[in-house]
């Protein structure tokens, strides 16, 4: 995304959470509780694990070195490992990344990721929430004439309008509750997915592995991506949500209808009487976008044989837009939201 | 759908839960049980609830004057409760569809449509899992190359590989049940979605009309939409499950490769020797369809006002494609498993 | 599609022209030009030509039947030649679908139908504009407040409104002629596209067929699917031009604005004041529908080898779609625009 | 696009006409020519003109603040117009930017970014024509097995093979410069889009200023995005046959056909034996994600009144996606081919 396109979604909290630097740190301790998951199963040495978890806490990365060996590899994980192991001891170096595949490491990573995300997701969910609660309370008695086919309909309250708008956004919470509680799982498969390499350990080591690292115990998932795909609908439903909420203002706000207005909206380079409702459109592209990504990342689960470089790679290129739109999004939602009032209505 | 396409697609028991007479069979379902819930809530007289659950369900209805009013009004029930009246004495007329609108009918009646092909599609995961299952005790101990990134990567078993693909459909399962439950819910709003035309009894009418139609009880949802399009996600995630299925299918089944083989493939034209691994290329190109539609639904979440005709019947032209084509997937998956034996390999 | 469906977008005319009898007739077409073809040019007798090209003239064909070797076979043609066949002395059988396989016959069929249907689009096109003149010259001159970014910003005039739609609708028009004549090529390649099964007289004969069809000469296209997806692409680009007048026109006709009015809109089911803006909001539904489609349609340009029946058949379910939608949807603005009028505006 | 991905689809010169710093510079150009053109037809004072162009060439953009000003404004025009207009004397700043729109500079520096962009997919589109002949020349005349519907076919040689691929390039480099003739047209409407601001003298300076930057002159486009549309079409459709020539050598490159071999593949982090086809890989991960932003950009076209910011920030985040995987395509493929080398066959 351009820098100015960032500035028009701005959200560094999230970004912190998704960027590459997080996505390397993840990945780096992914590696470190492997080993020791591994050594407390007694498939590598305890020193071994010791010093990995040691070093790799300290670790400082050449993020452009490992671009370059994400070009060659398509994968960062070969550059990345290559550089932790000159980190370490020549006796603990073939016990890091043991057993594992980079699909493991970098799965993982996503899922570290997104259990710090959606926590915070579900936080801006609930913040939406209690703002259409004040919104109502303020301003729910008050009446208002309903549309439907784009036609005036009859009068009904605010408090009727926002209740869908919240209680789709509580429909969000519920949804987006039970995807990430399939999809945020632990990925551990080794070089074909069946575990072979942990030498008959690969069980027990996942499931010790997923508790150090606060995931689902599961079986590897390299080219079953359905829980994934699943968590990404939740999250475009939240943008698709947001649209429509958007979409609606857009509509309350139009100079012949004056339902609602926003304080402070975007000005105009050629007409200074405008006040346009900026974060209201913006929800609009968001759902649209969000829409679009979600119909690729669907097509990724067409995921060839044991591990397909061009459905994973696809993945990575659609399921952040896709993160990004519902985080940024609330927060857009929130701060229109606040801005928001309903000038009392002679028709309705 | 042309009638070629049906065949190449041909799942005749969905089509009769699917199809034009389902639908208008269930919105007369619909108004049946909405009278009779009415009438024990005391809204409208029981004579004419009775009247008019005993005439709607010995009514003809002619689909071509149906057609007509549809591209009138740009929605079928304004011409259907026109003809539906005309079957009731004078005194009943006014309470057929009393306090309802076209979209309390319509969206109900596909909900009772996917009440009976959830359980449908559900059976045929079972099956194919059971499938699955029998597979893997014939030929789960074979040795078996496995591929990463196109490349031959290092031998597993057979039991590997079905076992991914195995997974998956039992995520799905899990998935359809969790979105069913939350999509399966009666449609009750009233023009404007507040339930202001049933005169207060709104609430006690739409439970006991969820009731009476085994759907669940909820607030209308006439602008909200996310809990209908999670529904089509986990339905598009099938088909991308079996799109996989069939993209290792392909390949396996390659002259090259031959760890598959399927009996009684598709012919060609002009090579007499081709056995060309039909089924396994559908399930490829139905995983494609349904993303792509799955994508285009999303878009209809940004449904406009108290009820949006653009978005809610691009609902009805995206949701059916993306149910069919689970449900005619799953049947052809199951068919291709059955005739699908892995000969013993030497290279692994 | 259903048959509601079918009446909400009815388009008698075009459905001639795309559904499967026009598609089994322009196979059959197809033969019988590919045989006078090959023996003009000596690869075939002449004798055998002729009865080819008399029997295939009167053939009745069992759809049913076809059908069912397409579910069998994953296309139509191999049943069908040997329907065709069953038509022919034993002399000539070997003669008939001589060389060509059958993407050679499917793919010229589709060529031959859409060449009729640009016409028909090109036609319905010019009426829209001319529609748009006699607007031009009834209400250009009327004044009207332009809105940017859903806020009303400067009164400008009908004229002004009017030619954004109609400059659209022309560049629909010159785009459209070049898709066409690009991608109206003939198909015919042989088994493997390259020709060799015509003997040495592969270029001459298509030369010379493309002649008798009507289709531009070209190489064989098998694998080479990007003309087809540029004139899909002009379509969608139809649609969605049809999609911005659609949506100006629910925007206009708001009750609250009064910009444009559409005698004897759509009714409602409850609300007998309505006159709701039925074909302009499935505009944009089609317009929607049309992207999402082009955007599947363009996932079938990764056509693996020399024929994939998996991206070839995802054109075969995405493209009448794109197709139908630009035909339908041009006679709805059509039908749209004779209705629609301006009432004088005060504000501007 | 994370810095990661970025290395893994590097750029550098497609990004320098792509980036923040093309698009403000070019924003500026767009400024700068206006009031040149506008003072030769007598619009605004020469000497302003002067001083605007002489100022505006030397400017320094601070980019925090005008990522504030497109955050607040959802359009980075006004912000941009404050900070050049500092740089003027008073007497100068109101002929800055006089009669445009935001919209005006945003597309005419979009165009003169594409106008700079097509020339170079031009050329990378010919080196890989030329890349094909080379191979051709070498390897053509040996023979190849081709596979249909993912079964060996019959024996054709790799001439046959090389010209399916180099057909579609050609093929795409004539769609191209259609379609660019037509896009890269100068927008100058003013706020509304009729050119009243210019007060009578909009078309000739829009004709003067088009010349002036080497763009078509054409009526302003404002909610006409077709014309891009198609545009967007062609480049999605280089993405498409570059995936078709990467899914065709992922499949030659297998292990078990050995048809083609990538000198120097990529890595794996857990399989010293492994030569991953990545570039391969990535161009049908590319043409997958094109597909779907095209998909999305078609969307747009539903651009409600004479401004939408909800339609118009979709192409934004869309466009320059569907532009970089064609151009960051072209160079893989480019290299891909380089080091592709084709083993004799003994099948065939």
């Amino acid at each position: 995304m351009s820098l100015l396109n960032a500035a028009l979604f701005a959200d560094p909290e999230l970004d912190d959470l998704l960027d590459d630097n997080a996505h390397l740190a993840a990945i780096v301790h992914f590696e470190a509780m492997l080993a020791s998951a591994s050594a407390t199963e007694g498939l590598i040495p305890s020193a071994a694990a010791h010093e990995i978890s040691e070093r790799l806490g300290q670790v400082q990365l050449d993020t452009a070195a490992l671009g370059a060996g994400l070009a060659k590899d398509g994968v960062v994980v070969p550059a990345l490992i290559g550089a932790l192991r000159q980190t370490l001891s020549e006796a603990s170096r073939p016990y890091l990344h043991h057993g594992a595949t980079s699909q493991d490491a970098i799965d993982t990573a996503w899922m570290l990721q997104l259990a710090q995300i959606v926590p915070l997701l579900q936080q801006r969910l609930g913040h939406v929430d209690s703002t259409l609660d004040g919104l109502t309370v303020q301003f729910g008695g008050q009446k208002l004439m309903a549309h439907t086919r784009m036609q005036a309909a009859l009068p009904f309250t605010l408090a009727d309008k926002l209740s869908t708008w919240q209680r789709a956004i509580e429909e969000c919470t519920t949804g987006l509750t039970f995807a990430a509680e399939r999809a945020l799982a632990v990925q551990l498969g080794g070089p074909v997915g069946n575990r072979a390499s942990f030498e008959g350990k690969g069980d027990a080591i996942a499931t010790r592995l997923a508790a150090l690292l606060g995931l689902r115990a599961a079986p590897a998932w390299h080219g079953n991506r359905v829980a994934l795909c699943r968590l990404a609908a939740e999250l475009a439903g939240i943008s698709g949500v947001l649209g429509k909420l958007g979409v609606d203002i857009t509509l309350m706000t139009q100079s012949e209808l004056g339902q609602a207005v926003i304080s402070g909206g975007g000005g105009s380079s050629a007409m200074a009487h405008k006040n346009n409702p900026v974060e209201a459109e913006l929800l609009v592209t968001l759902a649209r976008q969000s829409a679009g990504s979600l119909g690729t990342l669907f097509q990724a689960l067409v995921h060839e044989n044991e591990r397909s470089g061009a459905a994973w790679t696809l993945e990575w290129l659609t399921l952040p837009t896709v993160v990004r739109n519902a985080g940024s999004g609330l927060l857009m939602a929130q701060r229109l939201l606040q801005r928001l009032s309903f000038p009392p209505q002679d028709t309705a």
